[in-house]
């Protein structure tokens, strides 16, 4: 038989009906797996490239189904501070001084880094998402785009934004092969006015399209808008139209025990970003009650200036931590449900568990290969446990993302990654020098 | 002048007086650092070995202050299940089962591990400590060992394990030129009789050494304490004598603030261990309450079957997140303070901040390279916020131990890993297969 790609002699986890194929072979053409199975009981594949899998775990690539990838340019502008002085006085001007290119290269930076630590797919929410659906299409990532839209009570502002995130979803929806998608992204319930949302509910259910959005992420904005509306965030989404089941809904911290009910009920996704959340001290999701009430739950990083990092691994790993922490019974969040969330429920959190999610005949092949043969990955008794618990994004040696090699030996053979650093670099530094920043900073800077 | 090591053009974070050097050299002689300064104003040095530190930057190694690194090899065998069932189920007869040479493995394992991500001294408690001693001889790094002593009731046992304490003393304390110490090592208050405890202190003081304990790790722990002795475990170490300012007393998760009045008035030393802490369930210190107390408070991994990695690096963003999520507020533990907590207060723990810690004339050269030419390293605003929130082991580079190249470009230059490795793996799965052990673990390991 005829392959594109072949690679054996690897332990595969699939993620799948299948649970663990010891000495594997996957097949792979036209993009599509054709073959998972033991080596040993193959058909005789001819394949162009053949990849050497023995002492390597093969899985479905990392699903990371939160970022917003462009951050990657305040990496360490803005630390150990406040969320109001976060967001009002580094991130909120920062983002107004940005410029197309910038996030162009902020966002290519950020996929290189995904790619480099497993993730082939992510949920992106930004301005100037174009830029980032450009940076995807080069970087050779799967991924879902989000234009961000708020109101912020301006009107006009709402109207604007809704309709540059439509001539995205024109533009990009199902583009390259059906390796980007576009889904619509009201902010926040506080920053969108419910005359925004129930329009972009309505534009979402016209086209078919996702949405997603911020949800119940910091206390303070959960009561004010209980005070100002008398209902609860959910009751709101619930109210315009938006509680259903593409509504992908990031955070998802201070609900109430009828919120995740009312959640449920709609089969609303969730995900959970365990690093962002510590980091920015916004509260712990209960995340076994959500699962508990039959939730699907995703991973996401949230942006690298909130993590810092893009790496999934280490996502998988805290969230586990987290909830075992919070429970207080380390049996909470077991290490194959963690795998899982990153995977197979992440590709369900964005709907595309139909193509993505698992090592299966008939799913694209999104596939990375992680090198065990490392002292810190040494034994290897039980290999959910040591994916979450032990291993990190830069034990992962190659990255196929829909059947094209993106990184072999973690080299990334898309873009040149030097100039990449080294041009994101030089946007950012930039745009810190732009007028009327250098006050903020040195402000924010100089404080212990 | 003369010199063994020049390392050129790296920026050094020194973590002693000098707080940054943008383009530093530092000069190595004997072990020793003989000139850390700009590199424009140093004295022109002949060196055997000239190291190019240009993107990088040159710290302190870390110091790992509570350890049991043998443990590796029980990496993933018991996973995401209750605290006691994890200890009398399978580690407790797994320990039972131990020989000597597998404990030489798994020490040499965990030592290669911990060069690896940037780790230059640990303290360790074990079984068998002479041949975890002899682990860290061979691979090269700087190790405080102590040999577990506890009775659980039985008196002979505690008299049998001081003995063999003592003898440790005598044969490593000071061995390697200063590069190996030795600690008493009592278990734990809930493991030790009173009368133990009481022997300890007084030998203690006869060899003017350090003791290592286990110190209100688990709730159920102390509350049994304060039931059978109507005292907290604090008390009944200041009772027998222990409660001094070279006792190094790991976790301190359930105290009183009496407790810690106690601790800071006596000028005990803490180890804080995040992950563990986490992974287990045990509860969460409060860190910010022993530092305000005035408390000195080093990081630490545990050992690796409950972490499941000896990654400082991780140690330290998982150390700053727990604190922030705990205190709810982000600026609690910010990022220069956790590395302060993870080189120089960690030398302060381990009463050697004499000879380590930091880069500074007159200390013991244990230095890494960070090589920050790397897309999650970039851009580098902040050299902090970079190293605890973005940076993990694989970014280390060079790792340097009393002024010995132990690994360069990533390559251990002592001992032979992948030797390390397979032998560590092989003794590992012998263990397992050892009579009596197979019942458990079918047990443990059907489990969901």
């Amino acid at each position: 038989m005829e392959a594109d790609i072949v690679i054996r002699g690897c332990l595969v986890l699939t993620m799948g009906k299948i649970d663990v194929i010891e000495r594997g072979l996957i097949a792979i053409k036209d993009g599509a797996i054709i073959y998972v199975g033991r080596e040993d009981e193959a058909p005789n594949f001819k394949a162009d490239e053949v990849i050497d899998g023995r002492g390597k775990i093969a899985m479905p690539g990392l699903i990371n189904c939160h970022t917003h990838v462009a951050m990657t340019l305040f990496r360490g502008i803005a630390e150990d501070v406040e969320l109001g002085v976060w967001l009002r006085e580094t991130i909120w001007p920062l983002e107004s001084k940005l410029k197309p290119d910038d996030v162009y290269y902020g966002a290519l930076l950020g996929f290189i880094e995904m790619i480099k630590s497993g993730t082939t797919c992510s949920l992106d929410m930004y301005l100037y998402e174009d830029m980032v659906a450009k940076a995807a299409v080069e970087s050779g990532i799967r991924c879902v785009l989000s234009s961000g839209i708020f109101d912020v009570g301006h009107k006009m502002l709402g109207k604007i934004l809704l309709k540059k995130a439509l001539s995205l979803v024109k533009r990009y929806h199902g583009g390259e092969k059906g390796r980007i998608y576009v889904m619509l992204g009201p902010h926040a319930v506080y920053t969108c006015s419910l005359d925004t949302l129930r329009k972009v509910s309505e534009e979402a259910t016209k086209h078919n399209i996702g949405i997603h959005i911020h949800l119940a992420e910091s206390e303070e904005e959960t009561i004010n808008i209980k005070e100002t509306h008398g209902k609860s965030e959910v009751e709101l989404l619930n109210e315009v139209g938006l509680l259903r089941s593409n509504l992908v809904a990031a955070h998802c911290i201070h609900l109430s025990s009828e919120d995740i009910s009312l959640m449920a009920k709609n089969n609303v996704k969730v995900v959970y970003n365990p690093v962002s959340n510590m980091k920015l001290s916004s509260g712990i999701p209960r995340v076994k009650d959500l699962l508990d009430a039959g939730l699907i739950v995703g991973l996401g990083t949230d942006g690298p200036a909130s993590n810092n990092c893009l790496d999934m691994f280490e996502t998988m790993k805290v969230a586990a931590l987290l909830q075992k922490a919070l429970y207080r019974d380390p049996r909470v969040l077991p290490a194959r449900k963690v795998v899982e969330m990153a995977t197979i429920d992440g590709a369900k959190v964005l709907g595309l568990n139909n193509i993505i999610g698992s090592i299966e005949v008939g799913k694209r092949a999104d596939i990375i290969l992680i090198d065990v043969n490392k002292p810190h990955l040494t034994p290897l008794h039980n290999v959910y446990a040591t994916l979450v618990y032990s291993a990190r994004g830069g034990d992962v040696d190659t990255v196929i993302i829909d059947g094209r090699i993106v990184m072999r030996g973690r080299m990334i053979k898309t873009v040149d990654e030097y100039e990449v650093m080294r041009r994101a670099a030089e946007v950012s530094q930039d745009l810190l020098s732009r007028k009327g920043l250098k006050e903020i900073f040195l402000r924010i800077l100089t404080k212990k």
